[in-house]
């Protein structure tokens, strides 16, 4: 059986950018299973790319084929690579910084520059500007396909040298934490922080005590109060902001059944700064 | 062959989450075939969901795992249920009121409680915000996959305690059919009303004939107004109203190639009520 | 093995519409494999229904079967057939010029009518509104899985009476090339024009040249400037405008990482029209 080959890009569902990769896949072995991360990834937006793989992948079976292409860069010299993650996982994309959330967190143990003179769609020469479909998914499809090895790809690289997007770690200084906002939980507005679970518990933190929360933009503050810390949206009452535990194990910021981001407008990024202090043991609501 | 398993959500597909969901179910069973609904639920919106589910379940194959996961109280005492269908069907949900138009509109023969001691993704023991990857894909996966079967899945619960949204039925009083507006054909702007053809036939109605149709929300009249009832869209002129037969078999109201919705800012729900007369036999136009 | 069946339609993925497809085909035959194209053609919007068929068929295998459902002629007279390929694709479509550039730029060898009396969903017969499901899926998922024959389908039609949109060609006058933009690279906000690249080559164009393009919409003036043939967006500096070959081997207008059709509110169809002129030779910028 081939191995599975997930899609990732920038390009939407409105146009048939991404049939495309899947006619190109299913060409190469008309059995190969084909599925999607998200094609919704902001235009450009490495980081987010970058993330929304770091969320996935350990979900999916070893030996699954990642392509992702968001691709600022199509027909500049940035190197297509294909990445293999210490858990037997592969990810074909530009390497542009989309490689950032599993190299630091996962682990890639080799990494292979596509040798574009073998691994190219037959045929696809004089377009310049859809490597998705005409570099990525074919590649990716043939490793899926097992119609390539992976070290058939190309030369390899030194893993060191992946680009990586700048991702300062959160710390912690006189028992307040300090850390970033990494994303949103777009559909429900929730803020994702990069505060690991395991660092917060270090200040002594119990379900239901009350935290202070202050959210700074650019120097800029733009949010500054009181929450408790809940095991999940229903521990507070409608429409009241808590702390809790993501789906990544990381902290988030929620309104239950309302939208934090929304109701402030809260961005994401390295400019976007969350500090969360402890100020009272846990209350009897 | 293991059967099909189906995902519908709220969580939209800006995200990794679905995703995830897809790779819980592929390692679970690498061959099992996986389809969505739509993820594009309202957020929270227990009765759209429901809606959905009842819209079609019909035109799926026996045996068909439906995952449905809307679920605003995650986290809270509400049950995680697998309803087996007097089709044969299963859907693997909170029990919530999703559950609602199936009960009371196709059946429901059994229903058992989640053991969420043996019914849940490993090592997924601190998030509890996530029960759609956590729980319910992985029972579903499970389920569909034969992996485990539908009597291991937990305790069994009484049907007649499924969690029911209110649903008025439609009434004709003095010759008036008097429903709910219950849904929007979303894309097209098309109203989805409560009142089967059946009821609506034993008027004595038949196409081309002219009727006055009436809705009011919250005793507030939005419309009022004559249109002609149509076999299909194409049965009016471009822009005009009109009523119909939808695909669930029911009264719709529409305007050719126009939004009704839009053109008159109609909601849904028990608040939005549609009163039909008949007014003028058919007319040759 | 089964045919793979792909599917199009403007119905969007918010309602459960294109989820009933899927069922009518797996209940047809369970093993079958679908696809989508897109599902976000504009309501009605033929014309893009046509352009995304042609922009995606030929990445796909011999013999897939291809459903395209914009049909805002449903329930009257417009036939329901199925086009062969000259390269032995099926497409299964109300004939309402959804077959256009099909037609016109690949080739259609066979086209035969739907028999709707042997070709529709059983117990469907008192909805006349969505045909994508009771006709158009349904023989698609019969055709891909090998129930039906294509010779099955019905009566044979003449290839040349298939409906055809106006599609003008791009002409060259005194060194300028004429000609119409067709289609938006939706996410990008690139101008997709139908001047193939062997006409623009014969300019004498090489990378590099600066070009003067006029964009006019119903007689006004919309845009005129001087830009540069670039291989790719990369070629011009962030924010300024290029014009490049699409990955359709036809000539775009972009700006890199911008959006053209927003930053000048341009649309599509045969009111808008596109004219290039060389006016200097390649440049060391």
């Amino acid at each position: 059986m081939s191995r599975h080959l997930v899609l990732q890009t920038d390009f939407g569902l409105c146009d048939g950018a991404v049939s495309a990769m899947y006619g190109v896949g299913l060409s190469v072995d008309p059995t190969l299973n084909i599925y999607d991360l998200t094609h919704e990834i902001p235009q450009y937006n490495i980081w987010e790319g970058s993330y929304r793989l770091y969320q996935t992948i350990t979900y999916w079976p070893e030996e699954t084929v990642f392509v992702s292409v968001v691709d600022p860069g199509v027909g500049t010299e940035r190197l297509s690579v294909v990445a293999k993650t210490v858990d037997n996982q592969y990810i074909v994309t530009p390497d542009n910084g989309t490689l950032t959330h599993i190299y630091q967190n996962i682990g890639i143990k080799e990494i292979r520059e596509i040798d574009e003179t073998i691994n190219r769609l037959p045929n696809s020469g004089e377009s310049y500007t859809f490597h998705g479909r005409d570099i990525y998914a074919y590649t990716g499809a043939r490793l899926a396909a097992n119609v390539i090895k992976f070290e058939d790809i190309g030369r390899a690289l030194s893993v060191d040298d992946v680009v990586e997007l700048i991702n300062p770690d959160p710390v912690v200084v006189d028992a307040t934490i300090h850390g970033n906002i990494d994303i949103l939980d777009v559909r429900f507005g929730n803020l994702w922080t990069n505060i690991e679970r395991e660092l917060f518990i270090e200040l002594g933190v119990v379900h239901g005590d009350l935290l202070e929360v202050t959210i700074v933009n650019n120097h800029r503050q733009i949010y500054k109060n009181v929450m408790t810390y809940g095991r999940s949206f229903a521990d507070s009452h409608l429409g009241e902001p808590l702390i809790y535990v993501n789906s990544v194990d990381k902290l988030g910021v929620a309104i239950n059944q309302g939208s934090f981001a929304q109701a402030y407008e809260i961005g994401t990024g390295t400019d976007w700064k969350i500090s969360i202090r402890k100020i009272a043991k846990k209350t009897i609501i």
